[in-house]
């Protein structure tokens, strides 16, 4: 039996054009009911979860496994765990890994993501994980899925539902409950200090208000998204956390708009990619990772030099990006292994601004479905 | 100091219109080279390794480590290692790696993969890896190289001179140092029966022929890339080693034709992807995998119903394909492990041919050096 906890109300567009720029107002409240009763005054608190603090610290590999925009979640995942957690973290397409006689074993955890719960691939993963000793963890968004009976452990996003066919908020409630989780096992690891803790936890708890604050600048979104709109192709890059949100911010301009936009880790560019840099081809940059950000400028200004109309996300406080970028997407600065749960945000409002442009059929792009549930 | 074997002669184009058709060409002798002297009877054997028995058994991980075109050889590698020696592996650009603080042990293989043995960002990931406590093995084609010099354990892919930007038989003598690697690694640890390391060993032994017969289809490459030349947009997908090939591919075309190419794990594409997929737009599946077979011609029918035009690498011995796909290139049949190193080849005079056909500087493409020394 499936439990059904949404109303008709909740699933009408709410005065906006479309469910997906409804969805992506949404975001500040699904971030908010993600993260409720889940972060306590200086720790995380995940009382849904069985695993014991001897489990969590007996994995010595997680497996993220996931389709389409939960894959991208997970690509940010593997930096959560990594970083935090000091567990390595390999991060597969379900229809790849499913096919793969992957190495499992009971030291690994499976983390599979699927919105609807009911991925087809997602959740033959979920099944071969099992059947090879893995206990597998689901972040999903609906109770009484599936992927969410089956599982083993069941963290739930609560975005609400998610009508539009390209993914918005469930995306960004699956990167929240990935930080919780992540953060999770390294306070359970002891990997990390209380002082960290404590900046992670400050950081979770004022994700709401900083995901409203993007909205200011949404009339600047809409006037590049329209500039964007002209073009058939568009490169989106950046490097490691920044890299993850190009490739969901690519799938999302390509799938709602029908631009072909592709995304690159930024040191990739040079081999190969350039050679398709000519005059104002739209280069979408992310620069908000400081460790990278100078080495994401010089790529920056390769693909500058080449003619490329450059469009770059950064932090508020980046003064430095005012001579480099045709065109400036500020969010704010928040702990950098966070801040892609903020960048994604103006970009999903690119891609549906500049849909909105072109006319397409914004909530039911052509040719897909909102849950792959066949093969 | 540097050792240089190579002969003003061997530079030059021997007839061909340009080097990277010539280096096509040299495919055979390249992987005959490689080969040579490295397999016994019923055996591998690596004499350039200094790596003990011990060792390679210690190995708990290895990470794959490149740029590009050897980046795309390192996917390939990856099942290679996991199928035939049971260890995990993780393959990484080089330069998301460098700056990733990567969690490595003296218990990590790396294996850094790099033509010229200078690429900066893979020099950079070697050093960080050493310094980390990991041994690492450079695979290069150049004597001498940086990365051959500072590598722990160095195999040499013994190409000849590439002078194409487009690498051609620098990433097939990869693919085949990667099969000796795994071979010899799962021989050492015995994961793999006699009757299999025999069936593996026969296959290595005869490539440069089944390398060879590929020519014979030249002419209806020709027509078919001439075909493809009147686009700007074209996919390529495949599932499990076809996706890898699949990558390198449209690699190959966006580099040297401009055409604006993209690869897909052909799983991923209702997760996206189909949205672009309209009249004519050329999509060319690889399926040589028979695990694989069937679903991957599921996602060939579904974009031929969106009216795609589709082109299709198969094995010789392929008749379902004949009343699926608008354009067919066969490849001999061999032992699906190693069929990567059959299926590049028409998809780079695919890519030749196509860019011929554009009239773009084939050997020199704009905006790409040929070897990226700097990061």
């Amino acid at each position: 039996t499936m439990e059904i906890n949404w109303n008709t109300e909740e699933a009408e567009k709410g005065g906006y054009d479309h469910f997906m720029l409804k969805e992506i107002h949404e975001q500040p409240k699904a971030v908010k009911e993600t993260v409720r009763g889940r972060v306590q005054k200086d720790s995380v608190d995940l009382e849904e979860l069985s695993l014991t603090k001897e489990e969590i610290s007996s994995f010595n590999k997680i497996d993220i496994v996931a389709c389409g925009t939960a894959y991208h979640a997970g690509l940010i995942g593997k930096s959560l765990f990594e970083s935090l957690a000091r567990v390595p973290v390999e991060v597969s397409i379900a229809s790849e890994f499913r096919y793969r006689d992957p190495l499992l074993s009971n030291n690994n955890l499976v983390i599979v993501i699927s919105q609807s719960g009911e991925t087809a691939d997602t959740l033959a993963a979920l099944r071969e994980s099992q059947k090879r000793g893995a206990k597998v963890l689901a972040i999903t968004n609906v109770v009484g899925s599936s992927v969410s009976r089956e599982a083993d452990e069941v963290i739930y996003t609560w975005a609400g539902p998610e009508i539009a066919v390209a993914s918005t908020k469930a995306y960004v409630t699956q990167l929240v409950a990935l930080s919780l989780l992540a953060t999770y096992f390294a306070q359970t690891k002891k990997t990390i200090t209380s002082e960290r803790l404590d900046q992670l936890v400050t950081t979770i708890n004022s994700l709401p208000e900083h995901v409203e604050r993007i909205f200011e600048y949404e009339d600047e979104i809409l006037d590049i998204a329209k500039k964007v709109s002209k073009y058939e192709n568009a490169f989106f890059i950046g490097r490691s956390l920044d890299w993850a949100v190009a490739e969901e911010a690519a799938l999302k301009l390509k799938e709602i708009s029908y631009i072909h936009a592709e995304a690159y880790a930024a040191g990739e560019l040079k081999h190969g990619t350039l050679a398709l840099i000519v005059d104002n081809v739209p280069v979408i940059s992310l620069a908000t990772q400081p460790h990278v950000y100078e080495k994401t400028i010089s790529n920056l200004q390769e693909v500058k030099a080449r003619g490329a109309q450059c469009i770059t996300v950064v932090n508020e406080d980046d003064t430095e990006i005012n001579n480099e970028s045709d065109q400036i997407i500020r969010i704010p600065n928040i702990d950098p292994l966070l801040s892609p749960i903020l960048s994604v945000i103006p970009l999903q409002l690119l891609s549906y601004y500049a849909a909105v442009a072109r006319g397409t059929d914004v909530d039911k792009p052509r040719n897909l479905a909102k849950s792959v549930t066949v093969e």
